[in-house]
């Protein structure tokens, strides 16, 4: 029931926008029990579309650390994700739905710029920083499209150890050059 | 008639088991005459499928200039490319049914890989040549969704003279290091 409202509220709103005082509202509980059992509106979010993973940790454990190897932290981060077949049916589904409906492209988007392009970006000390956290995302959607959804070879199968350095010299690029 | 039964082949057999003489005579033509006004069986495919670039003349114009700069030359094509409405929507058309079928999927597959990845990674002086051909590809695609389809700002509005550097590098590292 509470994630049934937390979906429409999203819908209707927007993930900026939607406030969980409504959701709690219109799911009939206190708003005090549910940010007990969530936390926080990017908990309910995950919790209600069963996004599987929470870009709040990602940004502190992968962008928290040195500089000058962040791009290998991403990479490896990514590609770990990917290699779980549950995640990967997930964030499958997600992509899926997004390309479908306008309406959840963005609402996603609006999820993943507040909680991971503005959070990454405001770390980092380039030109554009937003841009060049956009251009690492689209090589990540990129690389899951040709390695998992088109599956063309060699890509589909290379190792991740293989991946993860070439991978990993982009993001580096993006995000320090 | 002739693209009908050309997409009959193609979707049949896959674009390298395709033959242009089994095309001919489901058409009821003469294969010199589709010969004539084909050429070749990448343009055939090009004109059944409504492909809007040509590949071999792409491989040919980009990849054959000085090694050194082709990341550049690259970028400055795909984003050229993108950039035209036309080509961008049909483009995005051929995505959209190649994520919805599993059969479309792997016949743009195997002429991709067969126009495309193996004429490019066979002038590459690189270790896994084709996949540092499909790491690019995968960072084309995934431009393109991030930029035309869930249309992140600002990745959305950044002109092409401050992507093409950028993406250059990337690709340029791909193609090179």
């Amino acid at each position: 029931m509470v994630l049934v409202a937390a979906r429409a509220e999203f819908a209707a709103r927007g993930y900026q926008k939607a406030s969980m005082r409504a959701i709690a509202r219109a799911a009939g509980v206190d708003a005090a029990l549910l940010h007990h059992y969530f936390g926080s509106k990017d908990r309910l979010f995950m919790a209600a579309l069963e996004f599987p993973f929470e870009p709040r940790a990602v940004v502190e454990d992968v962008f928290g650390g040195d500089p000058a190897t962040v791009g290998e932290r991403v990479a490896a981060f990514v590609v770990g994700l990917w290699e779980q077949p549950a995640v990967r049916e997930r964030l499958l589904a997600l992509v899926r739905t997004a390309a479908a409906s306008e309406e959840v492209a963005a609402l996603m988007r609006s999820f993943m710029v507040t909680e991971l392009v503005d959070r990454v970006a405001a770390r980092l000390d380039v030109e554009q920083p937003e841009l060049r956290v956009e251009l690492v995302m689209s090589q990540v959607v990129g690389l899951a499209m040709a390695r998992y959804v088109i599956a063309v070879e060699p890509l589909a199968s290379a190792p991740p150890e293989v991946l993860v350095p070439l991978l990993g010299r982009t993001v580096q690029g993006y995000l320090a050059g």
